[in-house]
């Protein structure tokens, strides 16, 4: 059964619709997969500071081995996880971040502004490290990508990432509180031109970002066909 | 005390004095913080596919957070833990790209060419997914970015990333072989210039990267001081 030909066409917010301050990312919801997923990103972090010679260390391993084997046993056939996670309003929920089912985002959430530019606030822990005491340069890059393209739908504007130009001002530190922010600044057919930062929170611009998104998306995947 | 002052000195493998093929990245090992971190990998993925219905993803969600518990009382203090993770070779076992310790690493093993270039294989799956079906695009420019790095050091060179320039020329699917290579072209004085791109198995390039990396690294921690 094909229940659309079309990608569906999302009620996202957008800065001309919906006032100041508008999430624009998931929230958590009280749900089992939200608190697992919420625990596994614990784990990943804990996993990088625990003691190595902990005896229970063989343990634990295999109380995590036996309940990825119980959640692969349960896995839904995947096209239909597919269709079920793409269904919606377009807010993702399992994106890697800000998705509250994805143990690999923080996760960000981002609200709108009046400006018409967005903004999220983080703190980054050692599984985002790159150099000692800093933020990988790649994550910076994975956070702004993933921003621009939530500013560009505040803009009122989508696409895919066709040019992303980084700058690397200073390293970005973790365990201290960060802004991401970005804005669509140009429109030109089907190109949208889109900035961003990320800011300690004196002001301070670490990595700062210029990219070109093309109006050229992926459709949603579909029941049967 | 100070066990030294300056950055340790790596033995890192350059192409002027090891073989075609060495391996520049760590490898998995036979210890319980490995079985663990890839059991926890296997979760961030099975988290994302299994069945948000079943009626024990509630104790899976305890099971995680006694695990996560169990972990973080036995963390080790941050900056001894600090010490610990940067002693040693130089090849780290912690980043969010080939660390063998860290969940959010798919991980990469990236190997040295003859002619002067690294790469790494690797497949991708849902929890590294932007558009349906198709790896995230920051996550690309973060996967890009670290083998960039490895290929500095495989050339002798090294440094923070300075420019990071990435085009986007079609969507990078998931659950296929990719490849992602790098080689570092250009030294001026304390700049390395580096290029890279990711790969199908039939050779056609989608994701592409012209970078700048400039010799001003953040000093390894020392311990007391």
């Amino acid at each position: 059964m094909t229940l659309e030909a079309e990608p569906r066409r999302s009620a996202f917010p957008t800065v001309s619709s919906a006032p100041e301050g508008t999430v624009l990312t998931s929230l958590p919801r009280d749900l089992p997969v939200d608190r697992a997923t919420a625990a596994a990103r614990r784990v990943i972090d804990a996993l990088l500071r625990t003691d190595r010679e902990d005896p229970d260390l063989d343990r634990i391993a295999d109380e995590l081995e036996r309940a990825a084997a119980h959640l692969e046993e349960h896995a839904d056939d995947l096209d239909e996880r597919m269709f079920d996670m793409w269904d919606g309003d377009g807010v993702a929920r399992h994106d890697p971040v800000t998705g509250h089912e994805n143990a690999l985002a923080p996760p960000i959430v981002v609200r709108g502004r009046a400006d018409g530019s967005v903004e999220g606030r983080v703190v980054l822990t050692l599984p985002y490290q790159g150099p000692p005491g800093y933020v990988h340069g790649g994550v910076s890059a994975l956070l702004l990508d993933h921003v621009l393209g939530v500013a560009n739908a505040w803009a009122g504007a989508r696409g895919a990432t066709a040019q992303l130009d980084v700058r690397y001002h200073r390293p970005v530190p973790l365990f201290e509180p960060l802004t991401v922010a970005a804005r669509a600044v140009t429109r030109d057919g089907l190109k949208t031109g889109t900035v961003g930062e990320i800011r300690l929170a004196d002001g301070t611009v670490c990595v700062s970002v210029d990219a070109l998104f093309v109006d050229k998306t992926v459709p949603r995947p579909q029941r049967g066909s």
